[in-house]
């Protein structure tokens, strides 16, 4: 294989895609972005998607044969086997054979990972996973993901990604989550959880500067308007983030006890809207439940990479296959 | 190294120890028993322990050199670099440097595991593990142990033995634990756990059975009793056991979630005498609150091997450990 191969990393999001181009040192050559558009159906879909990575090469004017890999991060478990995506509620999808399309119509290698995994591994190697020994990725968004670094590569089941934190249990009998069972963390801490109390205070006139910037549709309470409303003075927003952010805290505090890592890489838009915040509550969390000799070994950090972390580490990965088989 | 290496494994307990020679192939050749006496001091353990293993080898009539190495399971989190015992409660013991004692006196390589880590490996690849890719092994006893064997290797952290699965929290400012934490699953699903209630139980005449076998001493609630009380139709009895074991279940559903093991294997004491009771309890916490997508992936399975699931293992991990050094 040349010095000169080039690696691509997508990030399929529920809302947008990201597809970047990387150098064989991964220095960024070309990107493009593009609307997911999941309601159209999965066709329409990948079709923007092809034409999204064509374009992206177009744009760096790469040969096809220069092109060594392709790696995509995707919004939900992933096969690791087969590159099939198992489930991806954001999209509609329900094992849908996504490397073998993508092998078939671009004639490049594709690997597919869980987008936590791919942006864990981005950090892990590019960002402030210091290429530790065990990186665990947490990013709470509209649900929670988490991904986990071990010796260098994804910690996967036999045929599963995993890591899947957010259906972990916080509270017993807890509030319903979206996977039909109760207490999961996600159904506690996610962006929807904070976002639907905080809808609710703005209703009963608890949390006056949020009623003014959004209303009571939960819909409307983003990452950022969380962090207005509370750099507003409403102190009921604060209080249900934090809480949030510390039951984050807990479940992260249940993972130093398990698997002992050297590093948890918080990201996604609350940790971006919101960065001290969640690490005070984080790090809060995992000193008063975490085993003593543990809680001073692990690093609590927010992820650098922001939303190059998913594509850097997809190349990074695709990358890794490639060169050891 | 000649064939005919022999491997020595050690489960150093908190009231017995068990010394185990193994030939090449992990045959028995010689054990030997003996009490720890751990209210003696370190100092007097260790000179037990050289004992128990200069009389298991010279059963065997085996000359020194033949040895290829001992490995020893200790009851507490180990350091992985350099074979300290960090700490082991039932011994009184903190930061002993236990793998370099034992190598300047036993002239011979030594390794320290986590006894838990020892008897999962045992499982893993003498026993119900079936040598899968991930399996994790519950040891509900005095407290709750936890051992996890990934790609055929003891999951660690960088410089700790880990899977504290007894930490984990299972109930939000629940009961006090021995860690000095509230609502540790520890602390609500130990033996120990639940004893105290079974004793409070038989106090309030709701356990007529156990009162008589035992009276009101949660040290006399042993788990052949709880079986005997149960079997005598100590229906509060039951109800304990079945809640304690349902929430081991609940954590193992969390473990399943975070790291999708292909088996779960369940030992100890506890399992033995009531073995039944807890593969159902820990099979349906696991069904109602695992992702449903691995809830049919995962096994669980009571252990096999009894007292030498942990000598197997820590005799298989030293002569692994010595043949890829």
């Amino acid at each position: 294989m040349s010095k000169a191969t080039c690696w691509l990393g997508v990030d399929l999001g529920g809302t947008k895609m990201l597809a970047a181009l990387f150098n064989d040192k991964f220095k960024l050559l070309a990107e493009r972005k593009e609307k997911t558009g999941g309601h159209e159906g999965a066709k329409a879909v990948i079709g923007r998607l092809q034409q999204l990575i064509a374009e992206t090469l177009a744009e760096a004017g790469l040969p096809a044969k220069q092109l060594g890999g392709i790696g995509l991060g995707v919004p939900g478990p992933v096969n690791v086997q087969t590159g099939a995506v198992i489930s991806a509620p954001n999209l509609g999808w329900h094992n849908l054979p996504l490397q073998k399309i993508l092998e078939r119509s671009c004639h490049s290698p594709v690997r597919v990972y869980n987008d936590v995994d791919a942006g864990t591994y981005g950090e892990f190697r590019f960002g402030v996973g210091e290429q530790a020994h065990c990186v665990v990725g947490l990013f709470p968004g509209t649900g929670i993901g988490g991904g986990c670094i071990y010796e260098g590569k994804i910690f996967s089941g036999q045929e599963h990604s995993c890591f899947e934190v957010g259906h972990m249990q916080a509270v017993p009998d807890g509030r319903l989550c979206g996977c039909g069972r109760h207490g999961c963390l996600e159904a506690h801490a996610s962006r929807l959880a904070i976002a639907a109390d905080c809808a609710a205070a703005a209703y009963r006139g608890q949390a006056p500067a949020l009623l003014e910037l959004t209303g009571t549709d939960l819909r409307d309470v983003k990452s950022r308007t969380l962090a207005k409303a509370i750099a507003a003075g409403d102190s009921a927003v604060e209080d249900i983030v934090r809480r949030a952010a510390r039951q984050l805290g807990v479940a992260a505090a249940g993972i130093v006890n398990l698997i002992a890592p050297d590093i948890i890489v918080l990201g996604g838009g609350l940790v971006e809207a919101l960065e001290k915040l969640y690490l005070e509550e984080v790090r809060e969390g995992i000193a008063q439940h975490a085993m003593p000799l543990l809680v001073n070994r692990v690093k609590v950090r927010a992820a650098q990479l922001g939303d190059h972390a998913s594509v850097l580490g997809a190349a990074a990965l695709v990358a890794e296959a490639r060169r050891k088989p």
